[in-house]
């Protein structure tokens, strides 16, 4: 499974349509292909965090810079609890003091939370300038910056308020990950985990194989593993960039895992973290409900160990995991869709999962 | 220039066609066309304000319920000024209280900010739920129920954050122009002699024939603006939905008209008086470089005048226009097109005007 230094993929959507160019060590010629992409403009936004851009903020200016570009920044707070609207008005703010024009673009420079909200933020400034994405964490160049989904939390849903609105450009290096914390590169290994389990078996198996090489970031299995996401998330957006059908595939595990976050104010896991409690729990609602035996749960359980991935389902009543999920007393059970796993490999939409299922499973985890 | 009573216009957008409903009285049958529209939800959100509510949201609830549908409701405080963030915020929590599902739609029922506010979060919610428009201004009614523009004022400017998302449904009830504000109906005219201005000369030369009959809402004349108008708003946005070309001619008298609402701080002038200022402004602007005679600023201040419109520019220095317009220091005149008119019925983007043009044009204004 040996992938070249440097790949381009297309994501072919029409008139948005866009490349993932992934390329260890490419980050000093972002400014070049910036301008390539947007050859009449002159101003830019780089939308970061204060992890991020302490490490790269320089390297991305001075690439901007030497291809033309006059950068203004907009530096937010880090970590999952800070994607508000609250903060996404500082970028509309930081939008109009640097006075961007239609077709000038917004760059994120951060993991997912930095790629969602300055991709909502390019989405609704001016109703819509460029945005390209410069993902810095594992989960965001395997799955957030590839997709056109942005959005922010509201107090009561994760990622309730937000755009379908598909970047310019997505520029990975993946030598940015050498200066990942463990805990989020672990949390970007549950998402990669996904496609293996949604529609790659295969790649699973591989996975399997290859923990401790991702975990000690070699670079032919770190390459390949995002070579392996991106192409599988372009098939995916290509086939329903809005979500109307198999697109929902990838929230899987994400019904429980938004619920955990959300009852944990966003501050206790990352959110890789969450989807992989949400996606055991979802293996475990396929057995329960007769779609899939136990040896799936017990698969993706003993590959989470390997990657140091939480495995304690946090202890909530089922009132409050009803809550989180959308359910209401008036609207009981027939509202959320989830989805399970017939197998390895083999994801679908559940539409008719009722209430009592739901108490089932969430006692079967009470300790 | 008699039209039937009831008159449907399609505005074709691909999947994201609709129809423009125009029928004296329909208002309570609103419930039933909802249910038509979406006959398998159950739930909706009426973004209303707090002069509209009183008048027209019983009987908006009525008609929803006896059609089934469980209506929640936001009342939003009446005013541009009020066309925030902040108030948008309003609306999510509303719809996060609602809890609203993807499929279940926003029913704005008011003028211009509330079409624009409740769209925009109909936009954003859950990245995109339906939204059916019931205009109850004469500005609403003729133009900004129509053509999914969405948006709120940022304090540095008008219409800054937004998104273009089409209506599922406009529902107009001209009826509804009864309990009309005189001045929010003059506000109204202005809009509607745009049409005229850009592409319809015979149009603008009917008005000059009808002012009297329309200000005294001769039931008549006013299904024959609102017609011609719908007529022209979807022409123009089916040719150009996300305004790359032509539809910028909809924004004549609009790049002054905003820049004088934001130095009003939105409460000194409705929308509609400021765009009329602003098109006064752009008509002399294009005698000035030679593009049209002087009588046509004469005419259309003719016009505006039997309107009862505001006639005299406020009086600000040329920085501050040039400032509240996008210029800065560093990038002088070139960025702002222009919308100016050849002659009656002719308009045209002028990209090249420079900012000692628009200073002799304000100059010209001072008093």
């Amino acid at each position: 499974m040996n992938q070249p230094a440097s790949r381009i993929y297309r994501v072919e959507l029409g008139p948005r349509s866009y490349d993932i160019h992934i390329e260890a060590g490419c980050l000093p010629q972002l400014g070049h292909a910036v301008r390539q992409l947007f050859p009449d403009v002159d101003r830019c936004l780089i939308v970061s965090n204060d992890v991020v851009a302490p490490l790269y903020l320089d390297v991305v200016q001075q690439s901007l810079a030497e291809s033309g570009w006059t950068c203004h920044s907009c530096i937010l707070k880090d970590g999952e609890q800070y994607k508000t609207l609250t903060a996404w008005g500082e970028i509309m703010d930081a939008l109009m003091q640097a006075r961007l024009s239609r077709g000038e673009p917004v760059i994120a420079l951060g993991g997912g939370v930095v790629g969602d909200m300055a991709g909502f933020a390019a989405a609704c400034y001016r109703r819509g300038i460029p945005c390209v994405q410069v993902p810095t964490t594992l989960l965001a160049q395997v799955d957030s910056s590839v997709g056109g989904k942005t959005a922010v939390n509201h107090p009561h849903g994760k990622n309730m308020i937000g755009a379908f609105y598909q970047p310019s450009l997505v520029w990975i290096d993946p030598l940015l990950l050498g200066t990942l914390e463990p805990r989020q590169l672990r949390a970007g290994i549950a998402e990669l985990i996904k496609y293996g389990l949604i529609r790659d078996a295969v790649f699973f198996t591989w996975l399997e194989a290859n923990m401790d090489g991702l975990l000690a970031l070699d670079s032919g299995i770190v390459s390949e593993v995002i070579h392996t996401s991106c192409r599988h998330k372009a098939e995916v957006v290509m086939a329903d960039e809005t979500e109307q059908g198999m697109r929902a595939l990838l929230n899987l595990g994400h019904t429980f895992g938004h619920a955990i976050e959300s009852m944990t104010r966003y501050t206790e896991y990352l959110h890789g973290e969450a989807v992989a409690l949400g996606t055991l729990m979802a293996a475990r609602l396929s057995a329960q409900l007769g779609y899939a035996s136990t040896d799936v749960e017990a698969s993706i359980r003993g590959l989470y160990a390997r990657a140091d991935l939480p495995l304690i389902i946090p202890q909530f009543d089922a009132g409050a995991w009803l809550d989180a999920m959308g359910h209401d007393k008036k609207n009981v059970g027939n509202r959320i869709r989830y989805i399970l796993l017939r197998g390895m490999g083999d994801a679908f939409v559940a539409e008719q999962v009722d209430e009592a299922a739901i108490r089932r499973l969430i006692s079967s985890f009470t300790v």
